[in-house]
């Protein structure tokens, strides 16, 4: 009964917002972007979506001053290859799900300008990573405008961000999450140590916009990404493949930091990485939370963390959650090991 | 076919201790008690529970001694609005559910008396606050008898207390549920800085009475509540809505210190209030086991949690579970913080 | 259309390994084994495993070094009685599920030989205690032959092991699964005062060898097992009744220390003793990971735990996960408390 109300309830706004209704129908993914059609891939986008395939729209960050920075992103609708020729119609920010990753400074304020280029619906950003109200600087920006935000990332972490638009289950569940990292300003202990980093982040697809089954059922697939650090890192979504095919690759006696985030809508991680033990954690990516020799992290969700670990053998590490059901459905990456062994 | 077993089991134990078999029948809440009939609500109540809608009897709390307390609590039946419209005829201590919160310092000995006023079926009470004896001190007492138990709260914490007769799933998930809060000797690290406190608690609801569904189900329905502190707060039932209606209040600038509990029956809570990070936080409530700077608290299945932050700008600050599944069924509270900003 | 994919990519697997097809049929338990034949019990076991049901085999393990030692395990097909009167033919480790406990010592070079009697597909370990490579060291060995794999357990804890061939989890879930402990070199802060020790384990059970179900269902049992921590004690399977019916045995004044395992595959534990709370836990059993007053562990899926904790009341202690529907499913076994009261 609630979940019928709650659906309806969605019907409306959009179609408050929008002057029509939901339809069912085919959408072809790639139609105007990056991604080849598949003629059996069927979602059922709302009718303002439906063909709409926007390229990705770079974030922006720039620095402003020793303790401010500008961040620009963008809401769009773009198809994502969540499996293998199996496309989503996401709604996104900057043309990625999970989105890209944003890096700041522990201190800084941030000027947050959001652009909503969803021809039919608002979004919004609601960054774990500040302090500050969020019915004020949280707030809807309708189709086709722009809003601009200030607020300060007090707190070192890996926190999540993602779409505050009400019904929140939806605009996560569609592909509205990220993660942002706020860099602590006396650093880690081991920052001198480590060789390489990497950003994963794990997330859920359901039935394509459907409310209930976000609400009362299992995930269609569990997914990894990797998100780049820099300018010339790679950036991929959310699916079940491309981790596996076209590993992250390491050297034999590095030692590794992974910045972990759940982003969920629903479920818990238990992030593992196979052959390994995680040497040092951060239990949200805060120093103060450390913990060692941890096999496993239960990431709640929204909850991040950073694992740091050595490998020192050539050869392939799955990367999982060990909630098995949901590795089965995806949530496997590798990290490929080159190199001599180091003995 | 264990479902099937463990369903005429519970069946068989109604029947034997009332002479009567599990009917179903319309039950309009509020026949006799606080609440407005509804004709639309229907449940299931076993056929003694039937018309059956008792006057919350008020918790005593009473202390006899300077490491001494007397607890009395009744288990009664009590119809809970849980969701707008929506009773459920729910097996409670107080006629809460969640029950009130009871508070005692660490160390002190309970005296807990335990008043049986349902009908029909018995019940107990299990602390998590004490170390004692289950099959001795968490005992049946029969209806319409009370028992009185002798236990020390030995250890400072957020603790769950709920019924522990068998099927102890049925009784917590038709509402008998609760914390205690057992203050540290001395103190917390931040007493002397804490402006406001808020007891929060968590609980999911289901099909009524229906053990399969407890065993097996989604929730249909997960819910926050809050427990007064003190003589004069307000304490609110497991629902969906009124938290929202009527918001938890706080001025700009005031540090908030939540008692948190998630009382379940089944499910995880990754609690979270958007708009803030937790400047601390004591697992379980223990000062020993502190965190900083948490986006998220993850809560197991009876797991407690005091979470610490300061709120700096006017407006409202929601409070979720971020497994965003249980938001979108309820799981939704907002704290509306007064005052010009805080700069 | 994943979970089809899945399920025919298994089938495949199977009939290229063994030159037939799954079969549906009835497998009655015990026909060669230590188990009792029960007509009503179905299971869909693969067909080569039709009929098959190996004696266990003793797990070896063997000093041969300060710093070494010997571990040979075998992968067998054995009934397990998962609930009275149902029997699993479970894919085991020494012909229990979950398998016995490997004791080694922090530092410990193992040498570890696998020997797979499974007449039909491979298996191979996954040890979560150990560094290395898992593509070289976790490998696959083929029905009737063994591996030997050398590697270090270099940090301190209670870690999970299990199989890791694909798909992994229908080998977990199907019963291989286990803990190793790898005791630390300066052992735990209360390694003195401890009484009594005891390894608990919880793992879920689902429909016979189902990949759906596995990856997308509720499980059908969820159980504890205990296991010998000398070559005295007890080993039981994962089921829902023995630790009910034969408790765990301790005395009054005892200062107990139960080293936790949850070997999944899916869930998650929220696991608690009635009656008492954890003086001191350990998260994954290391020593660094400390936390005091806990009621209730949250552990992941594979993860670990020690929790000490004193009885000072004779009678009978509930242990059970707080997730109370998993304990409604079988997940409580009883800790009986032997002696006068301790006053």
């Amino acid at each position: 009964m609630i979940k019928l109300a709650v659906v309806t309830g969605m019907i409306l706004l959009v179609g408050l917002m929008t002057g029509c209704g939901v339809e069912q129908g085919d959408t072809k993914a790639g139609e105007k972007g990056q991604v080849e059609a598949v003629s059996s891939d069927k979602t059922e986008a709302i009718t303002p979506h439906k063909g709409v395939n926007q390229e990705p729209v770079p974030l922006v960050v720039e620095r402003v001053g020793e303790k401010e920075v500008n961040v620009e992103m963008t809401a769009q609708i773009t198809d994502i290859e969540i499996a293998e020729n199996h496309f989503y119609k996401a709604w996104t920010f900057n043309g990625q799900a999970p989105g890209p990753v944003v890096i700041v400074k522990e201190g800084d304020l941030i000027n947050f300008t959001l652009k909503n280029t969803d021809p039919s619906i608002p979004h919004s950003m609601d960054f774990h990573a500040v302090h500050t109200a969020p019915s004020k600087n949280f707030a809807d920006i309708m189709p086709d405008e722009q809003g601009t935000f200030r607020y300060t990332a007090s707190k070192p972490g890996v926190f999540m961000y993602h779409c505050g638009t009400k019904p929140v289950l939806s605009h996560i569940a569609n592909g509205m999450h990220g993660t942002i990292i706020v860099k602590p300003e006396n650093g880690y202990p081991n920052d001198g140590g480590i060789d390489r980093e990497f950003v994963i982040l794990q997330n859920e697809w359901y039935k394509y916009n459907d409310l209930e089954d976000f609400a009362s059922g299992e995930p269609s697939h569990v997914a990894f990404s990797t998100k780049s650090l820099d300018d010339n890192g790679r950036n991929t979504n959310g699916d079940t493949f491309t981790l596996k095919k076209e590993p992250l690759i390491a050297n034999v006696g590095d030692r590794i930091r992974m910045y972990v985030n759940n982003v969920g809508p629903n479920e818990m991680s238990s992030f593992h990485v196979v052959g390994t033990i995680f040497d040092d954690v951060y239990i949200d990516g805060n120093p103060f939370n450390h913990m060692q020799g941890l096999q496993t992290v239960l990431l709640p969700a929204s909850g991040g963390a950073i694992v740091e670990f050595t490998v020192k053998e050539a050869g392939d590490y799955p990367i999982v959650t060990h909630q098995f059901n949901h590795a089965e459905k995806g949530a496997v990456a590798i990290l490929r090991v080159d190199g001599p062994d180091d003995k």
